[in-house]
């Protein structure tokens, strides 16, 4: 399939966009939860690019817990903006797979979204102003046979693929207004400085990502930290200004949240944490 | 090295076939048991992109367990067709890696296959009809010093290399016809319903995946399902159908087998079920 | 950012050099220590991708133990040279992120480097006569807000890709010629054809890779060998020779080391051995 002209390259927004259209980039990256050890990322690889063999494809991660749907939400919310405008990212972790579950193409802040409508793309719709969504209906795009187990391979690869050629996203099917929400990541905010979040994420180095972001704090410092009841130290500008201490502190993370880190070692380790647990915070 | 003209990238397949000849896609997929902690699959790539700086390098997986030329035959099996003709497969489990084992090229099928002749084309071989067969003899593409313990970077990567630029399968050695074959996929056909195979494929989700194809029901429904002798519940659509229920159950997998399967968990903890496990289904 | 003109991309070496100036290939290669779980090399690569949509990007391992600068040094040195000359390779393991600790560039044996001034470039630098240092001090490629924990995405995924598109390494900031260097991997050779090394790496088939290299036994081979006080085997040509024996052996590895193998099994657990355990060699 070759690109078409630049004209239908251009990709019309909603009507709540105050954007230039959208053009896709010709990147196309994967978040799954299918790992690494079948053959399961390759085959979605091969449908793509047997559509469109100029696509560019990054991995961000196929590491996702199986079915963890909020592990995937926080991922791209993480990286989503580190890429290039028009990148489309394509989203996969899928328990309803062969159900009624909508496939779903999102466009917002200038990105493309295609995956299920489980709340995968959940974080970046609280995120952006802009956004339409579109129902995945015309299976003009659909691999036959349609397997009921693989749509990665079978319905979101290949329309991945097709929008990366410059197709309209209205070719895919209908908007729709009501996308399945998660919880959304804010926190309590009290009136007496006192900030009530949680654990959203833990990462390969043990940091303990928090749902409170710099918003959340109005711009002042955290005096007083506490996780799961445990008093942590105080506020750090970077993992080496923790000296030979190693006990844990609270950081600013490089995803925009306030993380409690150690250095050289696993917070989460030496806390116990786990995703879920609660975090406060008053400031001053 | 530059890609040759236009008619020497057409590749003549040998005589059993009456498809139009093969051209590469410059696309080059990669399945080995090198694991990704080590240096070995950075090192191919990089003697690929040495020779073909346009190539397009697709990892399939390097988690194959060691050794182990059953699953590689298995996941080339499961994936290879996702992929856009031409495209070249190089497929590196290797233990006999110095010895006198043969390093060959396969044309199967309108894709291309490189790798050690020790079974693991074995399941594409015996998939399709039109196959030629090249022991790998020139040394005009080994790479100089060729070690005696990695020819997927001396040997595979740059033969791989260079048929990508274009150049015509003879080049790299004589047509032989004796590759080694592992035992076949099939399984046992009774006269009374009856058929008995085996679990070939555990995947990350705990799916058992088996050697029963849909031609070896004749178009029929299991009905009776046992897996180590203990039977498994119904036949589903789809994993989402299950419903709350949290035993095991048999679907058609993505890769066209029958596979025992669990909603949200393990069939294979759930069964304590291995590789080489017999399952045994009953047909109406 | 579009590249510059053909003069531009001509990058010239320092005073030491005798070799043609290196031009840029394109290829960008990744070694870290940020795992596959988390936004982190997604993040990165999307940023290189904005700033140069035609780099061409490969994974050489993102697997290497958190913080352990030895393992990526190590790495890096086994592959580096099985790349296009012009390649830039990006390490990162990097405890010092935020701190005062230099991000640098390299300019050695036809390649380029860049990452954190913390040894990682070492065993590379050892290895090449011409070698030109930079510090990277200049703001204007650095990622706004710059995190102080994620440098790999604000400072040396921009750096890279800026190079890539072919701007003078001198446009990065002054040279130097202090590097962080660690211990030399050089075995102590002993006037009686006595070799005394370490095992510098241990590989996930469990080969010990040591730090003896050809030149250290003078062309000799070996003929007695012990690690960690016992007797590993005679040497072997290659792992199918070792025949049905299941004791360890010493083979000359693909890195251009010895190594300390077992045929089909895991030498470092047949010899209990870990990284810095010794080996002694006599030769002939």
């Amino acid at each position: 399939m070759k690109r078409t002209t630049k004209s239908s390259k251009t990709i019309k927004q909603g009507a709540r966009s105050n954007r230039l259209p959208v053009s896709v980039s010709g990147q196309i990256t994967l978040v799954t939860d299918f790992g690494t050890d079948d053959y399961f990322v390759g085959a979605m690889k091969g449908v793509i690019l047997s559509v469109n063999s100029g696509a560019a494809l990054i991995d961000i991660t196929h590491e996702i817990p199986p079915q963890d749907i909020h592990a995937a939400a926080f991922t791209l919310l993480a990286c989503y903006r580190s890429f290039a405008q028009g990148t489309i990212h394509v989203a996969i972790v899928d328990p309803g797979v062969g159900s009624t579950r909508r496939p779903i193409l999102v466009v917002a802040g200038g990105y493309f979204f295609i995956g299920p409508d489980n709340g995968i793309f959940s974080y970046v719709l609280d995120n952006e102003a802009d956004q339409t969504i579109f129902h995945i209906t015309s299976e003009q795009f659909v691999r036959k046979p349609l397997s009921t187990t693989f749509h990665g391979r079978d319905v979101f690869a290949p329309v991945a693929a097709a929008l990366s050629t410059g197709l309209s996203t209205d070719s895919f099917g209908p908007q729709i207004n009501d996308p399945v929400k998660l919880t959304a990541l804010k926190p309590v905010v009290g009136s007496n400085g006192k900030v009530s979040g949680r654990i959203i994420h833990i990462d390969r180095f043990g940091n303990c990502v928090t749902n409170i972001d710099r918003s959340s704090l109005s711009g002042n410092q955290p005096i007083r930290v506490t996780v799961k009841g445990k008093r942590v130290a105080a506020f750090r500008e970077f993992y080496g200004e923790a000296g030979a201490g190693k006990k844990p502190f609270v950081i600013w993370g490089s995803a925009g949240f306030l993380e409690v880190s150690a250095r050289n070692r696993s917070a989460a380790r030496l806390l116990g944490a786990e995703r879920g647990d609660a975090i406060v915070v008053r400031v001053e």
